[in-house]
């Protein structure tokens, strides 16, 4: 098999009867921080503030404690903040995202893969 | 995070300009050397012989060497047989498959991610 191939993949929390949490749901979280709103943080990962709402109230619903306190009125249209419980969700799957990052990398690295 | 919450994933070879070589047809491979014939296989992968095809001679261009070699003819419409190149493909996938069931099942257990 040629050097230019490499071996690749994606990981998600599967939350039985909720839908997965994954990358996309994960950055969403990150922006949610980043901007303290959930219409910025939609806006930045170009989804309708709808999908975006939908993301959150399922991430919270699957969560033993909300991940996301959402919070309406103000002229920017109500703040979002992460709670310590969506801080260790974040912190979780980055961890987790960093080892299978190494795990890919290490197989890509053993002679078999490129000499198929 | 509830105990009924699991890691999972899944892997793939990235072939560059050719389609990515997952579970999908290294299973379409391992029917093709069970059965020595490609309609028999897309049949048990519940896909049109058209696309069991066109996924053989995709894989076969984005190795050096074929996976499989199809011959015409026959009552049955031709035979199928898996070459070395394509058996160290099915080996090597499926070694990195049991390494990443492994990693997943290892982060699963570590307790980060059953406390979210």
């Amino acid at each position: 098999m040629n050097k230019k191939y490499r071996l690749d993949g994606r990981i998600w929390i599967n939350c039985g009867e909720y839908p997965s949490i994954g990358q996309g749901k994960i950055e969403l979280l990150i922006k949610i921080r980043e901007h303290g709103s959930l219409r910025q943080a939609a806006l930045e990962m170009k989804m309708s503030y709808r999908q975006a709402w939908f993301h959150v109230s399922n991430i919270n619903h699957s969560l033993s404690t909300p991940a996301v306190i959402l919070s309406r009125g103000g002229k920017d249209g109500g703040k979002a903040v992460i709670t310590p419980s969506g801080e260790k969700l974040i912190d979780t799957f980055l961890t987790i995202q960093a080892d299978f990052e190494h795990f890919l990398n290490e197989q890509s690295l053993k002679p078999g893969l490129l000499e198929i």
